[in-house]
């Protein structure tokens, strides 16, 4: 049996009962956060470029797109789901692989979820089992594919979103065998796209391909039966080396979405222990913006190299200037977008305090660990060590962070009662009868754009 | 400037009265080729398969299904177009690369002329500068780029596919450039699907993805400006080397649609120059298939690995058998589907003639050469050196052949009458002022399946 039939029975055989709890709670977890980021994004004026092209070419009201007030095909919803996923660069992120796993996958099985009135479980275990899909033929490619110049969560994500889509379809595991062909083969996105558009069209493309080929293979398509090990498959064509056997060893028994983490700020993954510590240490006796006398951080040395950026014009460069992640993180505690707004860049008090940030390269530093002294005019000074940042599968957000990103993000879109009854369904969603009714909380009639 | 910028200029500033006549006329040639393959196949039952899923999904009565009566969406008609452009693998080849480029280029064009209401000129400019564009880039990453894995016609597709639509549309310079950037990182499509559905699949999703580029792009979508040359753009990550020149010297002034051939039979290119000889011979004196003794061809070697096959049982295996098709050469002067049918290898004539059909490898001869002694039983004998085959570039169908080809496999599918319109419409394309007027003879509004 190869790679594909293997892959095949886990996304068709595995009984929703034998998946671990912690794992349908890590599908819940990212859920959650997908719908806060993509609910975030869908006031971003570009996704009615989308909307247009949906409109001009019609299709059947069957699936909702996150964040709008109408609904779409299938196909559709997948397409703009899977871009409002990854716009704000604030989805999880699978550690190992950088692969972005919710993206691709969850609104594949939104779409196929709500056209079908799946159940809450039914719903969670394609999704898990979709996201493991798609991490674990990551695995087998990386970090050839990634170094080749693919965007991983554009390729791998095709196998994510058919996995979950056919799951919910009901495709007995040849028809699988078949969709994984039909969707591997439309595998597609170079990192040349990076920083336009383009790039969170990646994954959105990736679950309308997944569902295209789910919805063939349904239908009786045929494809390839060995589209991850075949000699002009997968594995071979769009990797210089490649070991099937991590995409498929102790499948159902050892998980990669352990090693999936969720972003507590909006930023690169970088700045995030220095956010850690400068949020930690504000509680500090005494510290206040003003009482800051100056603020030292040993970092690894890519932070100087990326986001050393002393005086942040607008809100975009704020992301890229630890001095300004920093003093956000004393001054406010948090890093979502309101800080990285352009008035905020310019706030006097943040300005004030980034002036007396600075830091030090040190080698003997990972990429998220830093070493912060603060001192006081006072002379006190404390000393903030993060060994891993919060959002590492070694110090993962906790749940009520995840609930604070998610009502700040969702603020400015959703109505308070209903981003609150959306939350409270959320965590339900194992007991919940048709997803339907979860689903018809994340529309927002009247979709008004960011400022 | 880079070659996506020139690519850019050549697909939006060339004006349709610099491009050659005899461009325009190929052009045409592709189109009646394009359509009466398709028109075929619209006949196979996997046609359902979309347009189930088409119904399912929804869409805008925008664009004809070839062969179908319904219109939809412009990107379904895209993907069902290239599909069945691709199905019979009896399109068009552009010889130094294997690139169909009919199958995902005229769909696009056909989706968004027939939206627009284009003359019958703009269709045809933008129809052979998609193709060169397709071609050209093909010409770039080849022959590393297919022999890697990659089935080139899906994967250079996309720009033929979003070169043609974007033109229709009518993008600008720096829109296109985007468009390129959307279409082509969207490139996919390897080679282990061959011999499934999700073979013909490729140069339809070619087209969709083309088609859906150029509709973003025009909406202000965003993507890199350097697709085809960027460190990490499509011709780095999607092949081990690549020369730009040849995408983008003497743009417009030398074609690489002179090197685009047309299929007289409906079979595997190494038959072609024995159908070739074949053909030829039947009108020489005395030849009948009951007065042959036997007859000898010398061939490259391939054709004995190939396409060695004494006793085909099936239709299908007949595309496989010289004997077979050398025995309908001089039988029916013709190697169309019908010569291919399960009830045409049983005949006893064909069968009988077979028998006496024989072939020694020959290396000194080319792929596309043979040589055939025929003996008659009264002892006279026929040579017949065959050095292009018909359908190569240096031995194009001739216009009258080409006619041959469509009224055969229109036949069954479009009323007489209709067909005849047709094509006396397509040969009068340049003068057509509304595509619509050619497009809807394409229809078919009571479809049968083949038997």
């Amino acid at each position: 049996m190869g790679a594909t039939q293997d892959l095949a029975r886990f996304l068709v055989e595995t009984h929703s009962e034998r998946i671990p709890k912690a794992i349908l709670h890590e599908g819940i977890r990212c859920l959650i956060n997908y719908l806060a980021v993509a609910l975030y994004a869908a006031r971003d004026p570009s996704l009615d470029i989308l909307l247009d092209v949906f409109k001009e070419e019609g299709g059947k009201p069957l699936a909702t797109v996150v964040g709008a007030g109408r609904r779409t095909s299938l196909q559709n919803a997948a397409l703009a789901n899977g871009y409002l996923g990854h716009l704000e660069d604030y989805d999880d992120t699978h550690f190992p692989t950088v692969i972005h796993p919710s993206s691709p996958t969850l609104p594949a099985a939104l779409a196929v979820g709500e056209r079908q009135g799946a159940s809450g479980r039914d719903f969670l275990a394609a999704s898990v089992l979709g996201m493991e899909a798609c991490c674990r033929v990551g695995m087998a490619i990386h970090p050839y594919h990634y170094d080749e110049g693919w965007h991983i969560t554009g390729t791998c994500g095709v196998f994510g979103a058919v996995g979950a889509a056919g799951r919910l379809l009901g495709l007995d595991t040849p028809c699988m065998v078949h969709a994984l062909g039909i969707a591997g083969t439309q595998a597609a996105g170079v990192r040349e796209v990076f920083g336009s558009m383009t790039k969170p069209f990646h994954p959105g493309r990736s679950a309308q391909s997944g569902v295209l080929a789910s919805l063939l293979a349904k239908g009786g398509f045929t494809s390839t039966t060995a589209i991850l090990e075949g000699r002009r498959g997968f594995a071979a064509v769009l990797s210089s080396k490649h070991d099937l056997s991590k995409a498929t060893d102790a499948l159902g028994e050892r998980w990669e979405l352990h090693r999936n983490g969720l972003k507590p700020y909006a930023c690169g993954v970088v700045n995030h222990p220095l956010i850690d510590a400068m949020v930690a240490m504000r509680s500090a006796p005494g510290v206040t913006p003003q009482a800051v006398e100056h603020v030292n951080a040993r970092v690894h040395p890519l932070v100087l190299e990326l986001v050393d950026r002393q005086h942040p014009q607008v809100g975009l460069e704020g992301k890229f200037s630890y001095q300004h992640c920093m003093a956000v993180g004393l001054v406010d505690g948090a890093a979502f977008p309101a800080q990285y707004t352009d008035a905020r860049v310019k706030d006097p008090v943040i300005t004030g305090l980034r002036d007396r940030i600075s830091a030090t390269a040190d080698s003997s530093l990972g990429e998220d660990q830093a070493v912060v002294r603060l001192t006081l005019k006072d002379g006190r000074s404390y000393d903030q060590r993060v060994e891993h940042a919060t959002g590492a599968p070694e110090n993962p957000m906790t749940d009520a962070q995840l609930e604070a990103k998610f009502r700040t993000l969702t603020g400015d879109v959703l109505p308070k009662a209903q981003a609150e009854a959306l939350l409270a369904a959320l965590w339900e969603m194992e007991r919940v009868e048709d997803v339907r009714t979860v689903v018809a909380l994340t529309r927002m009639p009247r979709r008004r754009h960011r400022a």
